[in-house]
């Protein structure tokens, strides 16, 4: 039996699926976020293994730990530091099939036009019927997409997008090499010409001093006047004032916006995403950071992380590691 | 130079991209549907090619006609034996891509409710975000989409489902070998299994005796709770208040229906689309016959019926000869 703790409110939606999936032999506690009850205190000091996607000095400190298991991608809330060497941490994706099927329906969702269709139909107006060249609509087939950061999630994207006859554009830092589902690679030093040839273009970069404010009012002008922009990465990598403009002078085509500027403090919270009027704009879809939150991220996550802790207790190599263990080398 | 007619108000349609795309010096002739101008009655007779998409006895008889260019997939109203057996016939394709993006958009927008979020989140409600358990959305990943006849529009659909790692069951009079886009064949004699089994049912087959009214109240009864129907091929494929009831008991997950039991006599008049009233559930998308009607069939027909000409006119092999002229064999 290993003594696993399950962390906080956000470890706690993966239980179900974890424990469904876990081949060894455990017990599970799941703690709450803040730490008070004495026993709660002694189960996290007594963890073998923590799922959770915080560590900090302030948390009782788990003698018996080897593996820190993040429930999450990023892993800025887990202070390595803090963590004794001989403990692996390793963190958890899973999220990228969901986010490429939230790309691909918004892109669809702007050239293929269902909603106005049915509201019209429901009238008995059969706009968008066969016959007339005035009543066309579009489709992605043979459209350019720019893929702005090209890891994980843009990759399930392209792998998604080219069996549509999308011509592909990965933007990176590092080279991508041309490929079934990349057309060509440009660097991010100079974007001018990738801005300029993108019908689509999808943002998934990270953000750091670097990225933000990367998508500048520089960045649309060069875009066409039919490019969509979606952000599926960081709010502020593209500027919130550049993205107003850009919508409010119909510069461009339009933009699907996942990720914000400001976010209320609970999920449950009401609250603008955005210091300036987005909401009152017709060209913007908007959306609640929502693309990662499927009932699929939590199979995958759920699963990943008990093939994971199995390996542990197996001695197998381990999935994932952004830090070894001393002991591991 | 060949003289080429443009027959009718639907070849009409394809006029700018083919003259675009043709090789071959030619004199192109555009004609109403309706021939009662002498100049129009002796130019249709004159014609080398036709471009349209009906033909019979009570049109001009075109003495010097060697290839008549169906502007579309179905020649029902092209009467074979009106026309020489000297002529040959061929048929166009190049909507399968559209309408394969109009299914995937309909799939998509079932599970991922991008237009649902965004009404909440001008409103400040962030529904659907990252956090809690009941805010999850779902995803078509590792669900099973059933394709109800596998033509060229299937294959489409199948293509572009395969990566979203979706099972594809193909249920087709002649077996479907398993392969990269099929999973499993289903014969259309015993389809129990098949409908027990679908989360979504894509139908794409033609409108015959043996098709109509195929999809009955015994195929909604062994249908998923949470499987969604599609019509994209005719309206009566699936009889009419047997979907009207599956509907309305909510015993299917819903429906999005593209093709219909009544149309109005022109695309730009107004009418219901069946003499139930499915505008009055909440659970069906309704669309007017559109999946096909993109910028992007009007490009790639244009092209294929220029190339078929080209070809007609340097004597190379023709594409989808429907009738091969008696003087080629």
């Amino acid at each position: 039996m290993i003594n696993i703790v399950f962390h906080g409110q956000n470890a706690s939606n993966y239980l179900d699926t974890f424990r469904e999936a876990l081949q060894h032999p455990a017990t599970i506690t799941r703690l709450p976020d803040t730490l008070e009850n004495p026993a709660d205190i002694a189960a996290f000091a007594n963890a073998e293994v923590i799922v959770g996607n915080h560590f900090n000095k302030h948390l009782p400190r788990p003698a018996r730990l080897g593996l820190f298991q993040s429930c999450a991608t990023g892993i800025d809330r887990i202070d390595l530091a803090a963590l004794p060497r001989s403990v692996a941490v390793c963190n958890c994706y899973g999220h990228g099939e969901a986010m490429a099927e939230f790309v691909m329906a918004a892109m669809l969702s702007k050239r293929v036009p269902l909603a106005d269709a049915d509201a019209k139909l429901r009238q008995g107006v059969w706009r968008y019927r066969s016959g007339d060249l005035d009543a066309l609509h579009g489709e992605v087939c043979q459209t350019t997409l720019g893929l702005l950061g090209y890891g994980h999630i843009a990759q399930a994207i392209a792998e998604r997008a080219k069996p549509f006859s999308m011509r592909v554009l990965a933007a990176n830092r590092s080279e991508v090499a041309v490929s079934a589902c990349v057309d060509a690679w440009h660097g991010l030093d100079d974007l001018d010409d990738f801005y300029r040839k993108c019908d689509f273009i999808v943002v998934s970069l990270p953000l750091t001093d670097r990225t933000q404010g990367m998508v500048d009012a520089r960045a649309f002008s060069l875009m066409r006047p039919q490019a969509v922009i979606i952000n599926v990465g960081r709010g502020p990598v593209i500027e919130e004032q550049a993205l107003y403009d850009a919508l409010l002078r119909k510069a461009i085509g339009g933009a699907v916006i996942d990720t914000w500027y400001r976010y209320p403090a609970h999920a449950s919270d009401t609250g603008r995403p955005a210091s300036l009027p987005f909401e009152k704009l017709d060209n913007v879809l908007m959306t609640p950071h929502m693309s990662a939150w499927t009932d699929g991220t939590i199979r995958r996550r759920g699963q990943a992380m008990a093939a994971n802790v199995d390996a542990y207790c197996e001695g197998r190599p381990l999935a994932h590691e952004v830090r070894p263990s001393a002991s591991q080398g």
